[in-house]
């Protein structure tokens, strides 16, 4: 497997993501991974290289720029905060983080797909209701609240939502009103999975409580909700 | 594979099931197929035969006694309504079939799940309620509402509900008071699945509007809510 940093920029900011791919020769299908609330850390290398092993060309983001981690709950807050308050910033990130995948050369343009972890949910479903050409978007314990709801017609992207049904950060109503803008938006492909007794984080080992309370490791959600995306990008990654 | 009817009974009703399995020898997992509104017939066979394929023995059950099929809407709504307003009767003839199931030198009863559509679901959900001895249950396009909840402890099944976002029989506001059922009852196991886009009916290919305008069979649904079934029981019945 091919593993190493790429450095890009957006703005004035440098970001330096996190490649993974298992060999050159044919194109391969493209997938993004967006980090949770710490920064691009080894939580999410290791889901790019998971994803390079599925035999996708797998490029974990920088959204922090340096490659900024934090190192608590404040700091995290502080970072997420500057993007949420700068959907400008946060959507050129991303959007950068797409151009940087869909122009290597291993990668098959036409057909790539982006996941997020938590804040990382955010950032995917950002990209779909702006209409990026993605084939998927899955959201991992993200968000799913926004100022900006996607317009009828504009999401392209199938969209796969998986929750915990007892996290804080995404309670009921924020899920029947996420539900209600996919109606609204007339998103052609869009599917909720809400996982009983789980917490925020689920998807995460590193997830022990310790830095939210809320936000816990649970070894089943986590399974089910990577076979749940694995099932997705069989569909819409061929 | 073999396949046959198989009488039983409960209390007065003479109820004629459908067993489908692939091979004797080993003793194999069983799974419990009940019929949507309609009756027992084709399309809960067919589903049958498929569990068979995977290794499974399936027995499809008669709810409404002497394998009645209804011919129209009202004919469904009188027979499930017999039932709905006869819960002792309902769970009669639904532990009726599980004992039926059980008792097969086939089956190992300790392995054992049951899947319903529409009508189905609720019995399913009623035997997870109940209390029974079963490893899962799936409600596919099921009403999740009920008279008698689960009491706090008494559900032993993994659950999963699979509904469709656009489901009058089962909207938003039923999934969420589903949802708080299975929180209040302390269920260990469950997950709702919630698709876009999708309607009442959807596992069924019959289910083209004619009978229920609501009731459409959805292609995309019925392969997604398949599959996620199959992971389940990837999990619990092995």
């Amino acid at each position: 497997m091919h593993t190493g940093d790429i450095d890009y920029a957006a703005g004035d900011a440098n970001l330096r993501g996190y490649l993974a791919f298992k060999d050159r020769g044919v194109k391969r299908p493209g997938v993004l991974v967006f980090h949770e609330g710490l920064g691009l850390g080894d939580f999410a290398m290791e889901r790019a290289r998971r994803l390079a092993e599925r035999g996708y060309v797998a490029f974990a983001a920088d959204m922090f720029g340096e490659r900024r981690q934090a190192a608590d709950l404040q700091q995290a807050m502080t970072l997420i905060g500057h993007l949420r308050t700068n959907p400008a910033t946060l959507r050129g990130r991303a959007r950068a983080a797409l151009a940087t995948l869909t122009a290597l050369p291993e990668v098959d343009a036409t057909r790539c797909a982006a996941i997020g972890f938590c804040f990382g949910g955010t950032v995917v479903l950002k990209l779909a209701r702006d209409g990026a050409d993605l084939k998927a978007v899955v959201s991992f314990h993200g968000v799913l609240s926004t100022t900006q709801p996607a317009a009828a017609g504009a999401v392209r992207a199938s969209v796969l939502v998986l929750t915990g049904a007892d996290d804080p950060l995404a309670p009921s109503d924020q899920v029947a009103a996420f539900e209600n803008e996919m109606r609204a938006g007339k998103v052609a492909d869009w599917q909720v999975i809400s996982y009983g007794n789980t917490l925020h984080g689920f998807a995460n080992p590193a997830a022990d409580g310790s830095i939210m309370k809320s936000a816990l490791y649970d070894a089943r959600a986590d399974r089910r909700s990577w076979a749940a995306m694995q099932g997705l990008f069989d569909e819409v990654l061929v």
